[in-house]
C-alpha cells in the first residue's frame, strides 16, 4: 500500500477548479505535480491554488500530454466531456490510474476502446459519481441489501437541473453544454441517477441493461429564455437547439427490472434526482423525500419528509455515512467519491465503480441519440463484459468497498 | 333540447352499482329504464337501487341486447372492460347515445369500428373519463389557455393505484382485472392520466399522438402479495402474472410534445395519476401539489402544497368548477362527466370526450401490448379522424362547452 498519491489534474473550468482547491488540495496524502487547462488563465487558477495551498508550484500547461508525461500515479480527467475518452485511454496506456468526471459518450465505439485498454493494461479507470455517493442513495442501496424493498422491479431517476442560465451564459460562452446541447439530441447526462440505480441493480455484477428506448420533446425552452433574458437581438436568439428539453429513456435489464431516466435541463423547475425505488415490499421516493413500507397507511400527508425520520435509524444510514458525520465530515458526496479513487489507488484494488460500470453508464448518451433519431426504436447495450457479469470474482463490492473509506482527515 | 334523458345501464359491478345509485338516480332529469349485469345477484341490486330511488321496476336482464330493445336514448356501459366496443358499436347502431367507462382497447380494429359506426350513424360516444372533470387537471387546462405554461413540451401522468387487495380478492373473484392481469401485458388503463394530458395538448384538434414504445418490469407484486396475504396453498399461489408490476410509455404528439405515463398497481404505494404539466414559463406536479413559475426560488419546501393556493385564486380555478361548488357541489369528478354525458345528449351537441378522443386513448392499451412484446419497438397511433384533425368544425371545445354544465340539481 502507497502512503500518497501524485497526481495530475486535467479541466480547470468551474467543476475543475473547485475540485481541486475544496476537495483535492484539504487531502494531505496527495501531491498535485501538475494541472492543466485549454484556457491560460484557467490553468494560472489552477496553479496558483496548488502554490497557495502546498507552497510549491506544480506544472501549468494547455496541452494534456504534458500532464501524462510527468511522474504520476493518477490523472483526473475534469475537463469538458467530448476529450473524457480520449484522455483516459492515453493515461491508461501510459499506466496512470483515471478518475474521470462524469458525462456520456459519443460512440459505442470509444466505450470500448475504454474497457479494452482496461484489460490490455490494466490500469483502472473509475468514473467520479458524485452521486453513488449521495446520503439517500447510499440509505437505498444499505436497505435494499437488508430487504427492506423486497424484490426491486422498477426504479426511476432523472437530472433535472435548470441550466438555461448556464448553458447561455454571458458574452464569451466557455460552457462546454452550449456546443452540445447545439449539436446533439440525446440523454446526454444519464450518471447522476443511472449510477446509483445500476448500483441498487447489481449491473455489471450478476445483472445487465440489454436494451434501451429514447423519446425527446421539441426544444423550446433554451430559446425562450434567450429572447425573454437576452432579447431577440443576442447572438444565440436564433440558434436552433437540437436538444430536445426533455428526453426519456426506458432500459430493460436481464433481470426484469424496468428503469426510466429522465434529461430535463432546460425549462423552469427546481433541481431533482428524482430517485425511486420500487420493490414488491417497499418504496422510495426523491420527490417528497419518503420511504413507503408495505401495509402502512396510504397517508402522503404523513409519509412526506420521512427520510428524515428513516435517516435517524443506524440500521437505514450507510455505515460510509455514519462514520463520515462522526467524524465532522465535509464536502459530502464530492469528497466521498474523490476519496474512494485516492484510497483504492493508494491500495491497489480496483475501483468501486470500474471500467465496465463507467462504459455501460457512459454509452446511454450515444445509444439514446440513436434511438432518438430511429423514432425511439429499441437499441441494444452492449455487454462490455463480454460474459464476465455472469460471475465477476474481480469485483471490490460496492457496500463492502466503502468500510475502507473512513480515514478521513 | 329535449327534458328528460331515458337510459338503460349495462355493468353493475362495484363502479357500475355505485355510479347508478351516487350519480344518476339523484338526476331528475334522468329516467333509467332498465339495468343489466352478467350476474343475477348484481341486476337485483341494480332494479331494487331504481325501485328504492323512484317507485318504479325498471327492466333488469343479463342480456344487454334487452336493454338496448328498450326505449331509450343512451346507455351508460359500465362493465367489465373487454365488451366494452361490441356494446358501444351495437348501440351506436340502434341510434342510442353510448356513454362508456373508462378502460382499453383489445385491438386497433375494434378502435375503428366505433369511429366507423360513429360516422356511419352520427350517434355520439362518449368515454367517460371522470379525470378530465379533475379539479387539478381542469385547474391546469384553464391555465395552460390563459398562458401560465407557456409554450408546454411535456406532460407526465399514470395509473398508480396499489390494486392487489383488489385482483387477488376473496375466494370467488369476479373482477375483470384478475383475468387481464392474468391474460395480457400492457398499459391496460391509460386513460385516467392520459385523457386530461390529451385535452391539455389539443390532441384531436390541431395535435395528435404519432407514435408510442412501452417497456415493462418483469410481474413480481402479485405473486408476492398472493403469498404474504394467502399463503402458498391459495389457488392463485401458482398463477403466472403477465401483467408486468410497472409498464411505462412513451408517446410522441405530432407538434412536438412528449408524453410519458405509467401503468403502477401491483406494488405497494400511496395514490397518485402523477399529473404533470411542463412549459417553458411554468409547472405543475401533482407529486407534492405544486405549481412552480419561472424566475421563482427554487425553494421547494415552500412551494409543495401550493395547489391548494393557487386554487384560492378565481382566475386559476376552472370555472365549472367554482360553479359547481359555489352550488354545494357533490359527487366531485364523476358527478361532472356523468352530467356532461347527460347535457350534452339533452342539447344534442357532440360530447367534449367525442368518438375520436374515444378511439385514440383506448387504442393506447392494444399498442402497447403490441410495442412491449417486440421490445419496445415504437408503433404508430392511427389517426382516427382521418386528417380532420387539422381544423375540427365540428368540436364541442372541452374549455367552453363545460360552461352550460351548470344546471346542477
Amino acid at each position: 500500500m502507497k502512503e500518497r498519491l501524485k497526481i495530475g489534474v486535467v479541466g480547470l473550468g468551474g467543476r475543475g477548479l473547485g475540485i481541486l482547491k475544496d476537495i483535492m488540495l484539504p487531502m494531505e496524502d496527495v501531491d498535485v505535480l501538475g494541472v492543466c487547462d485549454l484556457y491560460e488563465d484557467r490553468t494560472k487558477y489552477g496553479v496558483d491554488a496548488v502554490e497557495k495551498a502546498r507552497g510549491v508550484r506544480p506544472i501549468g500547461t494547455q496541452n494534456y500530454k504534458d500532464i501524462l508525461n510527468l511522474d504520476i500515479d493518477a490523472v483526473l480527467i475534469l475537463c469538458a466531456w467530448e476529450p473524457h475518452i480520449e484522455i483516459a485511454v492515453a493515461a491508461m496506456k501510459k499506466g496512470i490510474s483515471v478518475g474521470m468526471e462524469v458525462g456520456g459518450a459519443y460512440s459505442i465505439d470509444d466505450c470500448w476502446k475504454l474497457v479494452n485498454t482496461y484489460e490490455e493494461t490494466g490500469t483502472p479507470c473509475m468514473l467520479l459519481e458524485n452521486c453513488c455517493y449521495g446520503k439517500r442513495e447510499m440509505m437505498a442501496l444499505k436497505m435494499a441489501k437488508d430487504g427492506f424493498f423486497g424484490d426491486i422491479v422498477y426504479c426511476e431517476g432523472g437530472y433535472q437541473h435548470d441550466l438555461r442560465g448556464e448553458i447561455a451564459y454571458g458574452e464569451e460562452n466557455r460552457h462546454y453544454r452550449l456546443r452540445n446541447y447545439i449539436n446533439r439530441n440525446c440523454e446526454n447526462y444519464p450518471t447522476h441517477e443511472l449510477g446509483p440505480i445500476a448500483k441498487l441493480l447489481n449491473i455489471n455484477n450478476g445483472n445487465r441493461m440489454m436494451t434501451l428506448s429514447s423519446m425527446s420533446s421539441s426544444s423550446k425552452g433554451l430559446h425562450q429564455y434567450i429572447l425573454d433574458k437576452k432579447g431577440a437581438d443576442d447572438k444565440l436568439a436564433n440558434v436552433h437547439f437540437r436538444q430536445g428539453d426533455i428526453v426519456r429513456t426506458n432500459i430493460m435489464c436481464a433481470n426484469g427490472e424496468l428503469i426510466s431516466i429522465i434529461l430535463d435541463t432546460t425549462l423552469p423547475r427546481c433541481y431533482s434526482r428524482n430517485f425511486t425505488v420500487r420493490g414488491t415490499k417497499g418504496m422510495y421516493q426523491e420527490n417528497g423525500d419518503y420511504f413507503y413500507k408495505d401495509g402502512e397507511p396510504e397517508d402522503l400527508g404523513k409519509l412526506y419528509g420521512n427520510g428524515n425520520v428513516y435517516e435517524k435509524d443506524e440500521n437505514n444510514l450507510h455505515p460510509l455515512w455514519s462514520n463520515y458525520e462522526a467524524k465532522g465530515g465535509h464536502g459530502g458526496m464530492d469528497f466521498l467519491v474523490y476519496r474512494a479513487f485516492v484510497e483504492s489507488n493508494l491500495m491497489g484494488i480496483n475501483p468501486p465503480i470500474d471500467v465496465y460500470d463507467t462504459a455501460a453508464w457512459m454509452c446511454i448518451s450515444t445509444l439514446s441519440e440513436k434511438s432518438i433519431s430511429l423514432g425511439g426504436m429499441p437499441v441494444e447495450i452492449p455487454d462490455f463484459t463480454n460474459g464476465k457479469w455472469f460471475n465477476r470474482t474481480d469485483i471490490v463490492d460496492f457496500k463492502y468497498s466503502l468500510d475502507w473509506q473512513t480515514n478521513l482527515k
